[in-house]
């Protein structure tokens, strides 16, 4: 379940969310299809019962000393050595990052080239929960760790890679496994922590797969124009049907000429079958672009939801009086199914339970306010959306009046590095793959190019968000997937055999 | 002046110094005569009017957002461009990172290495202070700084290194010279700080010569034990005198022979001819240990300061009812040159002034206290040391005491690594040299043999402690001293043409 990983979440939608309160929250979460590539054909080897639940003292703040700092927490994480070849033999560990979300009840949902690959290196597998999600929250509830700024401020990338570490390091004098070589594995926003991990942590990680990890989206680094998200949204649609792309496009103008009529959104109302009265037309057009926006980012087979929509769309006559917008609507429904109306208060289209949706998006708005800002502007060359440049000080005002601290738009990129990639990183590091499907609209701020033999990108032209990632299934997967997926596991094996070379030499 | 990086400042030693206030601290720093060979012969290239002194405003905590993190500090740097070749030819950056203590005022008496090769290298020089240390200090002064640990939380080496980072991203903008390769540049701690800089900031510095750091210190790490501290001391007076060191060896229970009689502490404190009487035993002990393991640590040409202390010893004659400590006093005296009494209360034998050695001893109490944990136990199987063994508990208990939060002996380990460090920077990283001399008491701690063709160890036989980043000499350098800057300057020439060719190519 990819769905929600670095869901972008404007701030207006987040303003609703985070001031209406449980009662206006979205109900249609079930709907999508988008993500039926997580159905298995494979059986997987794993059970729910293979692994074990571990809860790790974790430290409250590892890069400060104040007497604060030492409090503890109880940071969960799941362990399964069901295949592993065991200490002795330095058989590996392979590791997944939890990104931002609890981790799921039964782990064989998801982490699927985990468990899927596992069995064949014999590895430990390691799944570990981030800090401030699921239930390794600090301050003995989510209540009082998500009170203020004050009890949040610990909530970090920086932080979350210690944990890992510390957890890592834990794990393996317990298991007296020093030598085992862990490769750390994410998606997305996990990604980017397992590639940060492997850079600031080699001494724990030998190597890190950092699928769909948009490690260069940051506003200190310039993306060429065709690369930014709503640029390859845009082209995913195009590149499925011109006149699709072409309805869209025109479809905003569209919906602000009904709307500035009178009685105008009532009737957008009507013709979007909203379940309650549109207050804007900023709520529709919103929730619309999020729509697209979700589709593109995982528009993956085998249903490819952007043809889903743009099928729909292009399928629907429209007399020249009733506008584009019932092919629009058309679309809409395709995609999230036939209900009697549609809640289009929030622009968040996924599918996990409520509770587990409001611990991501209120998390990720606290990143997103700290520290991870990703420059998502829209300058309308060639999108089929309106105009939407990115506005670093209204973000900065608006975090600012909600936590009443700034976010730190630099530190990422400070800290992590990231401008001159191939420069910096060309005689530096070792054993990083960047995958990415360039559907994907989070690619264009991921590395598509090796930068050198040892840290390489792994690129497919179909599919899109983190689709490796996701469970094996003979039945559907396409050849290009299964050989992305051969050539990863292969380039592993190879960090792993110099690895066991260099361990019999030194 | 390295008279006191890593200065190895015994718990009880300490005690004394932060309880006993500033009347009874130690008077006699500026006798040692260990610290000749920071005279220069050569005239130096820069004057202190060549450099400009700036303050950056700094954040005081990198990792954390809470509101009191935001909190500034102006943090002091100096930077000359005289002979810099520019940002257009993106001519290098030195860059040298203060270590445990404030900056001269004038640059050019310390940082040897950098003022003596910037020049041939065209390469704009950076000195930047360490916080808590000199004038970098936040919350407005140093007493408010150094209140207890709500306010010496913010002190430790990796908010260090973040402050360097944000120091020289802002300095590369400013001149526009985002492409001038940074080489970080430190001595003993700051050696530390240089090569972490380097594994954890390879974006920021494109490489690091980290001198005398003992990275592998560390209650984490085994070393052998002739590598260890004391034992290291011992075989430099060994080497240099076998009657020396076996009169140093059995001088320890003639002290306590004298001690256990009647007036004993009275007649040790005339034969040391002490400022003030002894109040016990162990504070004579003490600080004659120091007085080795300082001279071991700056055994370097040309004084030798190992060979002044057992010329003397060895060339006093003394009756057999005169016992040992006739010697034993005599090589005190000169190392110490000759006063009319010695102090004894401390054992902090450096040649700063006062002021800055409260600074220095106080904020490396907290900085051990904190995460700086050497391991510095004498088990006595070859040393001419009593007995002591490390002992992590009291350490712990001791600065819990001090500063009621708990020392954390593994954070270094787990933040920078170390251990299995062939293994785990083999096919990782570049760009480091670590240089020693085997004289150091502290190269039992570094890295002595060449981890990859990129992360290098210079070594010599003679020498100890950061000779190379003292001056140049013409009249007293010996050859070896002179090949091993070499080897340095030609191995960071390296480094810059590999990358001038990258940037060409990229």
């Amino acid at each position: 379940m990819y769905s929600h990983e670095l869901a972008f979440l404007p701030f207006l939608s987040l303003l609703i969310i985070l001031s209406s309160g449980a009662s206006v929250r979205p109900s249609y979460f079930e709907t999508l299809g988008s993500h039926e590539y997580q159905s298995k054909a494979i059986p997987s080897s794993y059970s729910v019962s293979d692994f074990k639940t571990l809860y790790f003292t974790q430290s409250l703040d590892h890069f400060n000393y104040r007497p604060e700092s030492y409090t503890t927490f109880k940071q969960k994480y799941l362990i399964s050595a069901k295949y592993w070849g065991g200490a002795n033999s330095s058989a590996p560990i392979f590791v997944y990052l939890g990104p931002e979300k609890p981790l799921e009840v039964d782990p064989t949902t998801e982490n699927g080239f985990v468990i899927d690959n596992a069995p064949q290196f014999k590895a430990l597998i390691v799944i570990i929960e981030h800090r401030y999600y699921g239930e390794s929250i600090p301050f003995g509830s989510r209540d009082e760790a998500f009170q203020n700024a004050s009890t949040l401020g610990y909530f970090n990338s920086a932080q979350a890679l210690a944990d890992y570490a510390e957890i890592l390091i834990h794990i393996k004098k317990r298991l007296g496994a020093q030598l085992s070589p862990v490769i750390v594995i994410g998606a997305s926003y996990g990604g980017m922590l397992a590639s940060w991990f492997r850079l600031k942590y080699p001494h724990v990680a030998l190597g890190a797969l950092a699928s769909s990890a948009p490690v260069l989206l940051s506003p200190d680094i310039v993306i060429p124009p065709e690369k930014e998200y709503f640029a390859i949204v845009s082209k995913d649609f195009r590149d499925t049907s011109e006149s699709c792309y072409q309805t869209i496009k025109r479809s905003w103008s569209e919906i602000d000429k009904i709307a500035s009529q009178r009685n105008g959104l009532s009737s957008l109302s009507k013709k979007f079958h909203t379940c309650r009265p549109l207050s804007s037309v900023e709520q529709i057009k919103s929730h619309l672009k999020n729509l697209y926006r979700e589709a593109a980012q995982y528009d993956n087979p085998p249903t490819y939801p952007v043809s889903v929509i743009c099928d729909a769309i292009d399928q629907t006559h429209s007399s020249p009086n009733e506008t584009t917008l019932k092919k629009i609507f058309a679309g809409m429904i395709a995609y999230r199914g036939n209900n009697s109306c549609y809640n289009v208060d929030t622009t968040m289209l996924v599918s996990d339970p409520i509770s587990i949706q409001d611990q991501i998006s209120e998390g990720w708005f606290w990143q997103t306010c700290s520290e991870i800002e990703f420059p998502m502007g829209i300058n309308n060359n060639g999108t089929m959306f309106p105009p939407s440049p990115f506005n670093l000080t209204s973000d900065i005002m608006l975090c600012n009046m909600f936590y009443n601290v700034s976010l730190r738009p630099h530190w990422v990129s400070t800290y992590y590095g990231g401008q001159a990639i191939r420069l910096t990183l060309r005689r530096f590091a070792s054993n990083v793959i960047f995958s990415n499907g360039l559907r994907d609209p989070f690619s264009g701020g991921g590395v598509l190019h090796s930068i050198s033999k040892n840290v390489v990108a792994v690129t497919t032209e179909k599919g899109a968000h983190a689709l490796d990632m996701a469970s094996e299934n003979n039945a559907t997967d396409p050849v290009w997937l299964v050989k992305m997926r051969k050539t990863e596991v292969k380039i592993i094996r190879g960090w792993l055999s110099k690895y066991y070379a260099d361990l019999d030499d030194v």
